[in-house]
């Protein structure tokens, strides 16, 4: 295993972070952990699911929460659980929970982000800026040797490489980071428990991440991988990065669901040209046809990264017609072709509308009626939903969650919410 | 020398055409053929300088107008006319001069075109949808091939294939169209005489190019290269097609000249990308950068030429302001970068205005202050002038090629004029 140079981090991978001595990191008694397994194995989970960022959150009442409101969050059996606390033991393990304060914003915007993250490592660089490097797993030998000097020239220059510790391109991009020393560590985002190696002859590689950067999962330790997981991998990966460089991708690929997915959170794309004659650079090709933007380089990478605003835009995919430029055609003007999946159609804006005298059984609380009334017709945020209802953060948002879930409610942009005209 | 396919042309290249018994070209007595020749000696012409198309042209009345203009059309020499006089004389080989229906809508709309062309070989072609394949003058071995097998697949496709006869991809591109037989042939514009091989190695290329296709020229019998016929022979490949292919190119290169001047002329820039560590790929990757449509294969251009229009757009580099979207800025939604040489900036909207008591001596006729009188203020054409004033559009137009020599006038784009503010 590679030495890593010594860092300053503000959690050295060395200090046991495991049993709550950092205030970033969760508590870790069994009843908690097991509530945030539960969480961990909530399907297509939507951000309001977990409530506002900075309330107080307890995972065991937001598990009863969304139980009530008639989602189905299995209890983690004993040896899944006791897999978990026995990983938290170890020097440099954690979980890091939606309410933490190393929860990275970049994960908190997304749409679907996970209520919880296992990491190995220096957590502080869950905020740091980051660039995914990505790419195919057969690369070409120039693809591989064009990734890992990318990664390396990126993360000299100070920028924090994350990828997916796949062979290929992944591993290469992984390898370069390292390979450009304390300056510039990497972020792996595996598709298993972050004690499981996959691919097994990426052992080594693992260790070095875990050592001198992070391993980071959304699955509770002792997972394995399942063809599933790479779609849940794939988003982290963007999520995390501010732009996404695919370096070298067959037609199609997991690479391109990456780069679809990122443009999709509202990241840039960026693509690596190759020659015609490489059907491993098709797919990087058909990006930049589809308005991804061309770089040879790390020099116009970071041209790239400062030309975009410091803020992370709103992502894409839900963004409502109504916050679009007059006139804009359905994707007009965003130059990106056939990328972002067209917007939801908005409500109808009619006048306000009284609660609906009917609702579904299981919605029909006085509670709920308060939620509904207080929504009004207007695209609104969680907190106008709590102050004019006089309901708790809590009670709200699992009283939101279940009024989507009944098709009532439809979920705007950035935590914003508006009833669906009756 | 490879054997030619017979092709269905109108003007089969073996007929005789030098001495006017074809409509398209024109006659060949000596004195309009000594005109042509100080006409095309014209440095830095301007469309407007030769009158609205499909009046009368005499190119006698015509050199006389514009010396009378003031400006310097030396005749020829005795040798230089009569190696043109003898140059027509040979079977394929015609001039088409600026009134001829043979002459190209292409370069009629050109702000700078030609006043005559010197041609060999099948001038049906010029009429024909061309595409240009330019590169660079020392391809990669694979670099030479691509434009060949474009050339070939594209020129198959039922295109012709348009470049400029040098070393490289431009010799590549010719072969690959001539390789696909009678379907396309290929036009060869020249940077020298259409008598003139260069470089020399290029003889049989010349030949092929005159046999089954056609080689094109503006400049006279007998003129030798010289660096600065290099950029006006790019500006007339552009011209003549509808898009322009670039093929590996060097940074800086001819070939990107050639794309700037494709993207001023309103054509279509498409740019085959290659491998990073290719230092004759990194122009095309600026192109794309800068917003040139990325393409691998014939299948890509051929998508690409269905998505433009059927008409050739107005030449963008004298667009004026007033003709853009409102709100755009300078260079926006063009997607072209820095390519696109600024508008110039409108005329003053003032009130119409008299004509100015003060004229330059040489315009202080009683012609010239019809004409002004008959421009108003706003943008008008030559056919509106003519009608308004009572002059004729002979007398039209070397005034208003004066008033523009003077800095009275200013050209608007598609042979539009408006007086400049006092």
């Amino acid at each position: 295993m590679q030495g890593c140079p010594p860092t300053a981090t503000t959690n050295p991978p060395s200090a046991s972070v495991g049993r709550g001595t950092d205030s970033d990191s969760c508590p870790v008694d069994a009843a908690s952990v097991a509530a945030w397994l539960s969480l961990a194995a909530c399907p297509d989970a939507r951000a309001h699911w977990w409530g506002a960022r900075g309330s107080d959150f307890d995972p065991r009442a937001r598990v009863e929460l969304l139980r009530h409101a008639g989602i189905s969050l299995p209890a983690p059996n004993d040896r899944r659980l006791a897999r978990c606390l026995a990983w938290l033991e170890q020097p440099g393990n954690a979980l890091v929970g939606w309410d933490a304060a190393a929860y990275p914003e970049t994960l908190a915007s997304l749409e679907d982000p996970p209520p919880v993250l296992f990491v190995s490592g220096d957590r502080s660089l869950l905020a740091a800026l980051q660039v995914a490097i990505v790419g195919s797993r057969r690369p070409s030998p120039g693809g591989a040797e064009h990734a890992y000097r990318l990664a390396r020239d990126l993360a000299q220059a100070g920028l924090v490489i994350t990828s997916g510790l796949a062979r290929g391109i992944d591993a290469a991009a992984h390898r370069g980071a390292l390979a450009a020393g304390g300056a510039g560590p990497t972020v792996g985002v595996s598709g298993c428990g972050p004690d499981v190696v996959y691919p097994r002859e990426h052992a080594e590689l693992y260790a070095e991440v875990a050592a001198c950067g992070l391993l980071v999962s959304e699955f509770p330790p002792g997972t394995t991988a399942r063809p599933h997981h790479f779609p849940r991998r794939n988003r982290l990966i963007s999520g995390l990065a501010r732009a996404v460089v695919v370096v070298e991708a067959a037609q199609p690929s997991g690479s391109l669901i990456t780069a679809r997915l990122a443009l999709g959170q509202g990241r840039e794309v960026l693509a690596v040209p190759g020659s015609v004659t490489n059907p491993e650079a098709r797919g990087c090709h058909a990006l930049i046809r589809d308005g991804a933007r061309l770089v040879e380089d790390a020099s116009q990478v970071l041209e790239e990264l400062s030309s975009l605003p410091l803020q992370l835009p709103v992502p894409r995919q839900r963004r409502p017609l109504a916050t679009r430029p007059a006139g804009a055609g359905a994707g007009a003007g965003d130059g990106r072709g056939g990328h972002v999946a067209p917007p939801r159609p908005p409500p109808d804006a009619g006048p306000t509308r009284a609660v609906p005298a009917e609702l579904p059984a299981s919605l029909s609380s006085p509670s709920v009626r308060r939620v509904l009334a207080a929504m009004g017709t207007d695209l609104v945020d969680i907190d106008s939903v709590v102050f004019r209802s006089g309901l708790t953060v809590s009670d709200v948002s699992s009283i939101l969650a279940a009024l989507e879930l009944s098709g009532l409610v439809w979920v705007g942009p950035a935590g914003t919410f508006q009833r669906k005209p009756d």
